[in-house]
């Protein structure tokens, strides 16, 4: 059994890896933390796992996060930076879910995140937890930073096209995304209160969200050039589901678009490459670990739109969380994760 | 391995049954009919079910049901009754999702439903699948008839204090009942249409609803007396969820009405009484075959309230019936059954 | 023209009430206050606004108030009775959209609220403003007590039943109401999340709500007798709309309740009585000043069961302070409230 | 007084155009046809306007529509045009709110709409009844073809930017729509029910949408040249609103965006240009005629991005026709549309 601790388990992301971790036949959930919630039963605040788990929230600093073999940080950027090199020193595993370990670049993540960085020597080994780029590094990593949920579902979407030499105009990619409010957190804020965020549709961030150079940098290693992306993300009136809609210019005419995409994700467990003329709904990955892509071509002119939705909770956080553990550990990567999604 | 199959599979309890029976460790779906969509692939209408079911729908008139072990029947009111004779004689089981064999009394049934019943005779076997009342009934049913939803969480919210005599007036039950849109089916019709039913809250059926038979013979079985019961249901905006909110006047004083429930459910697995003061959430249980309940007594007065809550498709229909199998066919009653709610 | 100010108008009954007050033909909104907005345009935090109106939020303490003709409070409950009585000095006429003037009974107040009451000695004065109840004394009126929203839709509906003698058991009466969210105010909190509030149902307050005395007193006003009432609140996943469901047990068995409701209600401008068998819906009033009621008697039985539905922020907020405004100047009771309901 | 009739008023764009008119000072509804409800009350059927209407409804063959001053057809593409001409000859005016009138190129029509045109030769005397495009026009037509609501948000925001020569690539424009269900009607059917549409995001129609040639040849006539543009409209689980992301690349470098915006549109009564910065919600115009742009260009570079949000029921459908008519009888344009958007 690994013994895995969770620190900050009080968001979105935490009770999901909760919904994942506790039935989970390889893993002992031995702790979990919250400053605020400390001594309040963990099923008190979610009553979807009562019967399921007995513990109470710890704090942090007394935790015995050290006796973990993995520990899990859903905590707000910043704060895993600070406590990862100790857990590590002692043998400790780590994957954030956070944004500490996810950029490269120091300049660009403070630039970003408005922080200076904590421990910017574990950025070089840091391993960028998208299983079906990076398996084999993941699975000798001692540090994972987890994609963010924009960029799991848009990196998925525009790889296959963005990597091919020559496809596409690598200048002008769109990413047109679309997010549920649970993306925004469990945090009391009137922005995302139902009243506000219910029967209501709009874009925000469109001078620069952060998770554009997250998305760039993916891209950047893939082709080793510079490519131009404008990310546009939205929010739209529902709790779970990413929906990114891509567009591509294709420099190159004669091109299989659908063999392309089947090709690519043939032997992935977690990615699915619809039927040609499909379009895939976020329902159907609704408590899934699954991406769900498909690829057009309309009236078979030179734009490439790609389709691409995943649970931004699941496959967007805590469930590719879970596939980064399978894989670290050597076990079945969809140990835990095979259920079908929930629909409706 | 138990050979199921499932007749009229394109509903809500339809895709709600795939969804729990394709990952059960001991059931083998093997005949999934539709006579709508014959020919089509499952995945096809249910994309959630991508990866995991590779068959189409077949016309059930061709289908081997009479090869199974298990039907389930989730088809409209008045079909399984004109097949269940025939399965039963080749010593096939059957589990009614619809409401054919829940009333024993004939007349009753055919006043509410409008239909004469084509095979009466089976209604003195048929079980009511209500595992907390019937347990030992259901391990030897060879037929079901699986509880509605709004019979479901009333029933388990009511029967504590009603069978207890003396305890509460049983001329002047009231059931206020709010119910998710999924209770209403998958069938075009104008009135659950999303514009019709978003934002949007109504009673319904205030002169009658079919449910109201169905609860208040349980209640007569179980007190062998008349029981005067009010019941109301109402449509609120969300997909899964039942909220039943039940008043009852106290005619003894003293009594720990906390006490009562949890021993009345001390040893279910799938009822959950929550602590003093709480209030059960419909999301606590989204996807979960769990019931929870509570119980108040506002202002220390003459009134019970018991909230009670379920997801009409699971505790309230699929759930329930994959409940019953696993009763009827001896397997740990929790098989498949056992993981946490989707939340948020 | 009267000349109108807003004191804390960033709530949604603020906005609500600008909505009304900006069009109407005989108001002037001179004064719009808000401490934390203080200097910011109205239209920027309300963009539907836009082009409606161009000022900014100005600091209570420093706005003009006692130029007004009239002052709305949209305050939180124990604001307005510290600035009441000097602007009723100075010649101000006040409607109160809070609870500060709603109870009679001080103590009452105090141990629901708890406060001390600022002004007690205003309590007498002020008119409980449901026109429906009080026209004459509202006409008259410097300080009207804006009624709750549960408390407008139960009262309107339980009136006509309650006040005959003998009609009903006064003793055991029973409101069951649900809310859309909105009634929860535009506060940062974590309950009312988007993604807490979706996809969920549920009682809250079960044990007592502060709009439980308030009916209560009307109740007992009207009958000159004590009312035993159960009242249970519940959140609903939608904006707007509250939806009462009575249940009250007939001792006179002789009695056309339709008719009662059709007499009681007659000239009513924004009391609507369906028809026999009708149940309205709380959509069918989104945005509007009406009241829709509909009676039922399940079975002929002895139970009547009255379906109430309002707009909480109009007929149970912003609405009926505005009605209550054409009465106190005089003017038209209808005006700036005529406009059709928006549906879907 | 304008005497009006409706035919087909028992869908969405119907009941609105009912809410609109029956307040509206100039007009009298003389008229309300649906053949399937005939014989019913308009107020049985949409309750919102209860007290508001009295008139049954009427088969459109009996009904004197003759003897209206103005038609407005509500009705599935194909019905308007068989009944056009005899209203036209006998000096009816009409605003035709399907898409018979929309195209001027009878075979682009057909291949998109499947149908043959009753009456080709109406086509180039139908004004396309954008007023921000055609307001002289419209106010000397006979014959309105009211726009699409896609094409409505989109073409206000490309517009500004596209005939204007040189500045933006004309060959590569984006459009990705997102639309509120309401736009797929009150027609019963299965993919709009509300356990279908509520909490799911998906494309649909990318292969192509009867919008896509609406919005071309607008932008092919205001350009006298071919104009390559992707449309890909998308569901989102809310009842109201369309938000329109373009996304144009800029040939010209030096450009104040914000400027051309605002003074293209400095003298329109129903489009708001918003500050720079700004993200226009789809809330924010519910229940009004108004038409919210804004315009991005991320991170400086040659991509610009504009953000257009309506209501589909009003600016883009029966708001908008009612602007049509004010102008076509020589009335008050903003006459009947001038109140604020409901929100929350």
């Amino acid at each position: 059994m690994i013994k895995v601790g969770i620190v900050g388990a009080t968001g979105y992301t935490g009770v999901e890896l909760l919904r994942l971790l506790v039935p989970h036949p390889e893993v002992e959930v031995t702790v979990v933390t919250s400053r605020k919630e400390a001594g309040r039963r963990v099923d008190d605040l979610f009553p979807n796992l009562r019967g399921y788990i007995s513990q109470e929230f710890s704090i942090p600093d007394n935790a015995p996060l050290n006796e973990c073999d993995l520990v899990f940080f859903a905590t707000p950027n910043g704060t895993a930076m600070k406590l990862v090199p100790g857990l590590l020193e002692q043998g400790v595993r780590v994957i954030d879910l956070a944004a500490d370990f996810r950029i490269k670049d120091t300049e660009v993540w403070s630039d970003w995140y408005g922080l200076e960085h904590a421990c910017p020597e574990l950025l070089a080994e840091a391993v960028y937890g998208l299983p079906e780029l990076n398996r084999a590094a993941i699975s000798q990593a001692r540090l994972i930073a987890n994609p963010g949920c924009y960029p799991t579902a848009t990196t998925l979407g525009l790889l296959p096209l963005v990597r091919e030499d020559g496809l596409i105009d690598r200048s002008h990619i769109i990413a047109d995304c679309k997010s549920g409010v649970s993306g925004a957190g469990r945090k009391a804020q009137v922005g995302t209160l139902f009243s506000e965020a219910e029967e209501n549709f709009k874009a925000y961030g469109v001078a620069g969200h952060r998770h554009l150079p997250e998305i760039r940098q993916t891209m950047e290693l893939a082709t080793g050039e510079p490519v131009g992306l404008t990310f546009v993300p939205h929010l739209t009136p529902m709790i779970r589901g990413i929906h990114a809609t891509l567009y591509l210019r294709l420099q190159k005419r004669e091109i299989d678009l659908q063999a392309l995409f089947e090709e690519a994700y043939a032997s992935e467990p977690f990615v699915d490459v619809l039927p040609e003329g499909f379009h895939p709904e976020t329902r159907s990955v609704r408590g899934g670990n699954t991406c769900r892509i498909a690829v057009h071509r309309p009236q078979g002119g030179d734009t490439a739109v790609v389709l691409s939705v995943i649970d931004n909770l699941v496959k967007g956080a805590a469930g590719q969380a879970v596939q980064n553990m399978n894989i670290m550990f050597g076990l079945n990567e969809k140990l835990g994760l095979s259920l079908p999604a929930l629909l409706p």
